[in-house]
């Protein structure tokens, strides 16, 4: 009897996530020899050098060499074993910045055409991310995945992994599984549906192996609104703390006014994805917003990701964060007003700090 | 037949618009002797030796020697002329900020209390400016002012007017007109109604003698309403103008967003106003949300004065533009959600801004 074929994945985006769940699907899992190889790019020379030094919370402290590491998606797309080769997997765990880059352009050197060609898994944050990649991959299976963790990467190649590996994960067939103009073939749909959840098994299978113990499955509406409810957080509490002058989240939560704010704009949320998806959120599985500002009065620590991204001058997850929010839901015929206010001011805010550190030259 | 008695007027904030108004006032109109003396903080100097220049637009250059200047309150409140000494009007023109002064105790060495005692005339911008007034002088004649004038200091004692010169004046009873907590006693109440009533037409006499031919007066919940229009642009604009990055007026009315923000923020202002004041806006005479909209699209000088504020680290008039509108709409069970966002959001970032400045000491 043959040995199964090695499983190829490529984590595009080698940062604390991309490298932390990276780290542990490499390996035999279930008798299949799962390889998983990076496209790095700031961290490039220490991981192809060095690997990845991991300082976790949930399994201590290892080393993880990756099967290859790339520099460019270019030298991943080229990469051959000597004969046909294929990802079978490919994870995108960069931020999510569709008013910048499109995603799917960038990866398509890596991606096998086809229904069994390669399944592209997006770990990405915020709402509408996946319709590029529908768009350019008509036929290809996508995976929509919704993390909670907290790990950063401390210096290049080194990862700590503070708390949490929950990793949820649906099948994304055009977001609403069930025909639409993003998908208007229904034998497609189904066949595409069928292959996609497979997959999503497989990874439950092979990331419970390796002792990640939340890793799930979701179905595709059900997925959706796991990213809506994750919006209750991102999209109330990390504009707002960039917007109120770098404030951390417990601090704003403690402010009466703020708090008043922040239940509101959670709750915009919580009227607004129902009538999107059609799905009530479920109290037992959703917490409130009163739960969520009542846990966040404990994170004194806690600066949002948008925060520390407003600070180093890089670009924020705006549009995945608010601007599609508010254009789903305008399609919709839905306004989410304080939301608006949000993204109206932050997108502003974003231009001009850029026009001020590179102001238009004089003629 | 005797001259009829020096009419005393004190103006308390001899910035420009206490300095155009004082300029104009100062001099014999319609047989009486107007005699406007000022009460100057940084500019003290100047002004006492030199008096006040004047570059308007609307009356040439010219220049104003005040009847006294006084370096302080208390030295105005010390003034007499040898025999008792009542200053008539004390005409406050200074910016209110009631979460760090309250302008009613700072101003009573200054007052004669009583019907008959000093008028108080409060040119300032916001709603609810006048109850601290109210609750320290029962029986005062209070006036409301509310100007449309373009000027600005350009240095010590030298004021430039660009344009307009607009100033409407309201009695202010309890804000109501009809018995309410502030003002309970019926016959008190026709009896001050009756007494501001009368300095306030004394006051459009002298104004429109001087050539100012749009001072007005305006019945109590008139004025009322005309402070809650103005809020139109400076509770959406200014605050606006600071949480998007110091952006410019015009540019904020170009930009969908920002414009689809600030029209949903007057549209606050324009449903919330007639529920709490009991009197619709009338399109004649206040403009609406499109058409503030259309000619701001025009104003591409304009910075808000708030901004102005901000950017000099001066405080911010936030509480009468965005504070007590929104806590008055509380008063009346009604919300404005996006002031409200508006009012969370600056509030805190004024706060993080101090301490940036003033770090606590460490122990």
């Amino acid at each position: 009897m043959s040995e199964p074929a090695p499983v190829h994945i490529l984590i595009v985006g080698a940062g604390a996530v991309g490298c932390f769940y990276a780290s542990k699907l490499h390996g035999i899992h279930s008798g299949r020899d799962v390889r998983v190889s990076l496209v790095c790019r700031s961290n490039y020379k220490q991981i192809a050098e060095n690997g990845v030094q991991l300082e976790t919370h949930s399994f201590g402290n290892y080393h993880f060499t990756p099967y290859r590491v790339f520099s460019s998606i270019k030298q991943a797309g080229d990469y051959t074993e000597g004969g046909a080769f294929k990802w079978d997997y490919v994870v995108v765990t960069t931020k999510a910045l569709p008013d910048i880059t499109n995603d799917a352009l960038d990866i398509a050197p890596l991606v096998t055409r086809g229904v069994h060609g390669s399944c592209i898994v997006l770990i990405q944050n915020g709402v509408g991310i996946e319709e590029v990649h529908r768009a350019e991959f008509g036929q290809n299976p996508i995976v929509s995945a919704v993390t909670v963790i907290s790990a950063e990467q401390i210096r290049h190649g080194v990862i700590r992994q503070n708390r949490w590996t929950r990793i949820t994960m649906g099948t994304y067939t055009n977001g609403q599984a069930k025909p639409n103009s993003l998908l208007s073939d229904s034998t497609l749909l189904d066949q595409l549906s069928s292959v996609t959840d497979k997959h999503i098994h497989q990874l439950v299978s092979w990331f419970t192996a390796t002792g990640i113990r939340d890793a799930e499955f979701a179905s595709e509406l059900s997925l959706q609104q796991t990213r809506w409810h994750k919006l209750c957080i991102n999209a109330s509490m990390n504009p707002s703390s960039v917007l109120s002058g770098g404030t951390p989240n417990a601090r704003m939560a403690l402010d009466p006014e703020l708090r008043t704010h922040l239940h509101a704009c959670m709750n915009e949320i919580f009227t607004t994805a129902p009538k999107i998806l059609g799905i009530e959120f479920d109290a037992k599985k959703h917490a409130s917003p009163d739960r969520i500002l009542k846990s966040t009065e404990r994170n004194t620590g806690g600066k949002p990701s948008m925060l520390l991204d407003w600070q180093a001058a890089r670009p924020m997850e705006l549009e995945v964060i608010l601007g599609n929010p508010i254009r789903i839901a305008r399609r919709n015929g839905l306004d989410m007003p304080r939301l608006q206010t949000l993204y109206a001011l932050l997108k502003m805010a974003q231009t001009r700090k850029a026009e001020d550190a590179n102001p238009p030259a004089k003629l």
